[in-house]
């Protein structure tokens, strides 16, 4: 996938409530990449939670924040898990990568 | 800041040859709040490193990018640090927060 495409930067902070989040998280995840427009995903956790997830297009990322499981796990992480997030809608316009 | 604005997204995998490293990117992260245009940071590594830093336009990022200091970094990134790495420039067009 070239750019254009977007991404939705998720980061976080998580309560003291973890109960049931780590699943939920999970399936998500697998959830999110069953998705139409899904290209990736990307995660890392120290106190700050930082997930991206990377789409198609905006429709594709609307479409997942309407899925009624995800809408359920956005409940849920409202009302326990979630102390304080920001969701930034991104579109990718450039990227390069090295290897090594 | 209110959308639009840039964020570059740094998502890496360290080599075994870390010595040097941890020192390096925290004068990285000094200098670069420092720079024109710096809006904010955010960072967390499990495994996968993910980096994010955010810019009000593309001029600014370019003039990071350029910056003395952080070229050398860049070159000993390459040579020793990072097995990995990939670079997305973005530019948000979007965000929404939660605050419990």
């Amino acid at each position: 996938m070239k750019p254009p495409y977007y991404a939705v930067i998720f980061t976080s902070l998580l309560s003291e409530k973890t109960k049931g989040y780590d699943k939920m998280a999970e399936t998500m995840e697998t959830m999110a990449k069953q998705q139409s427009g899904y290209i990736g995903f990307e995660s890392a956790r120290e106190e700050l939670g930082i997930t991206i997830s990377y789409w198609s297009s905006l429709e594709d990322i609307k479409n997942w924040k309407a899925n009624l499981d995800h809408q359920m796990a956005q409940k849920l992480g409202k009302e326990k898990w979630y102390s304080w997030y920001k969701v930034r809608i991104c579109r990718v316009e450039r990227e390069y990568e090295f290897n090594n």
